[in-house]
């Protein structure tokens, strides 16, 4: 089955390229929304599923014994920039629990964002393990280490009790079996593992409503949409695409971007789970995507509805700040 | 029509995301050696024919008028990483038109290498014009100005003498006309003009042979192949698959990138001109491709199949050195 078309590129009066991908939209009883493409097609959702895996470290009760406020919370859903703010909430974190930057293992790499990492250097500084996008999910995931009495040397490993409890909450959620065959190792190498998009998109309808999950499991899926709803710069970072969404939605969408390509989001007020990946695995034909299904689901006001179309249909520029063309969705999308 | 898929990103055991293109590879009298997917499609060749765009620098004496070097005239022809020795190359050029910096208007933007962008900012400093990519194409056409005795002021306008110069050298090559109803405005604010494969790959195949060239043109294409294969470095830079590729391959192969997705190359011992494009504008997949049509067509020697082969599979590392997974070209290119 061929996936449709389902963002354009267009350069003056051209399309210049163009994206395919396939969507799911599930409510949290399982029943199709919307679904367009191959949807059994098996996607890694690399970070778009970090609330999901920061979930155990909230269920435990683990969160609270170490304090741990909102920001830090949002920060372990987070794939963040790198910015000062991030970094020092990721060591907070570690600190709570009585660790440092040493014992994480997501490794090393200069700041997402370039403006960060110019910034950085221009301090004279280098970056650690904290500045990993990742930093945020990993200090959870020692928190979580540290709190279920475990040592959290190794914890990135499947077998590790820590990764096994992450996999059961992605198993719970979904209903879909995160086996060996389908795992591969993430880029801060913890496995992820290839499921349905509907599958995905239920989960994310049970974590936006809570219906079916267990009580703990619900209170831990709402305080992780509140703390990032409070602090959506935490998830993301300046000028990013999830930070200017929440900013504008606040609860009313969580979204959250993985690599190669795929969202998810959930939509309380609806009860809409939703994943999406675009097949060549760009970032931003799926942010356009994630937008237009926004606008498509959702009845926003003036305000919300002028930061959602920005997002949904950019304006590109060239290094003069010349508009030389656009990012547009398909009527597939908007239908 | 849907054009195929020709390159895959694994992860693990899984195909983790797709990327579809078309191919044009002809000869020098227009016969087409190979052709995948809707290759009548019209593409933006963007960077991908800077080579192309100097011509007429070289053709009216001028290059030698000013004694622009070697180096020079293979950074006319690039799309540079903003490394020291770039800008100071694009300084140089425009110092012997008796110009500067200021004359350029290509827009400013941070060294396309994040090392090199983040090198200059631990140093206090600030990217110019001089860093941009196309800085020494840019100085190309303002010592063509200079050179033809007009005014360079507005030479990035389609209506100014170097752009019409620009453009009859393009429509010369490819045979292909371009006119106002497919252009739109590059990155650096001159005009490119979309065209379909088979003409690029057809300009490229002349511009490597310089069969049914004139004199003129045909010196200045050998004069331009041989700057480029000697100085690999100038036309890209630090660990850049055209720098690596010309390094290993030399007068072998042309190669030259441009944005969302294209690759042109020459391969002169063959007569072939090679033109294609990854659908969705992906860099990774273009690339992945043109190494697979150089080991396809060229007989290679160990050397230069070990390079050529590691650009076509690349080994995908994560951030602690783990091999995550692979990219892979498909069948259909290999066959």
């Amino acid at each position: 089955m061929d996936n449709p078309f389902l963002v354009e590129v267009t350069r003056g009066h051209v399309v210049e390229s163009r994206h395919r991908g396939s969507v799911a939209v599930v409510d949290a009883e399982g029943s199709t929304v919307l679904s367009l493409g191959d949807v059994e097609r098996r996607v890694f959702p690399r970070s778009a599923v970090k609330a999901i895996q920061a979930l155990p470290l909230l269920e435990n009760g683990i969160a609270d014994k170490y304090g741990l406020t909102d920001e830090e919370i949002a920060l372990a859903c987070a794939s963040h920039s790198g910015e000062p703010e991030h970094a020092a909430a990721a060591a907070s974190m570690l600190a709570k629990a009585g660790l440092g930057e040493p014992c994480l293992e997501c490794g090393v790499h200069w700041p997402m964002s370039e403006a960060a990492a110019r910034a950085l250097a221009a301090q004279g500084g280098q970056p650690t393990q904290l500045h990993n996008n990742c930093s945020g999910k990993h200090a959870g995931f020692i928190c979580l280490a540290c709190g279920l009495g475990e040592d959290p040397k190794g914890y990135v490993s499947a077998h590790h009790p820590v990764q096994q409890a992450v996999r059961h909450a992605l198993e719970d959620l979904t209903g879909a079996s995160h086996t060996d065959d389908v795992s591969g190792t993430d880029g801060c190498s913890i496995p992820t593992y290839a499921i349905p998009l509907p599958a995905l998109a239920f989960g994310f309808a049970r974590f936006g409503t809570g219906i079916g999950l267990s009580e703990g499991c619900r209170g831990a899926a709402e305080r992780i949409r509140r703390a990032v709803a409070r602090h959506p710069f935490m998830v993301a970072g300046t000028g990013r695409f999830d930070t200017r969404l929440m900013e504008a939605l606040r609860e009313r969408a969580f979204v959250k971007v993985g690599a190669e390509g795929v969202y998810c989001a959930a939509f309380p007020e609806l009860g809409y789970g939703v994943a999406l990946k675009a097949d060549d695995g760009g970032t931003r034909a799926a942010e356009a995507m994630m937008a237009a299904l926004v606008l498509r689901f959702l009845k926003l006001d003036d305000g919300e509805r002028a930061v959602v179309e920005e997002l949904a249909q950019p304006v590109l520029k060239n290094w003069n700040g010349i508009e030389v063309g656009r990012i547009r969705v398909t009527r597939e999308l908007l239908a």
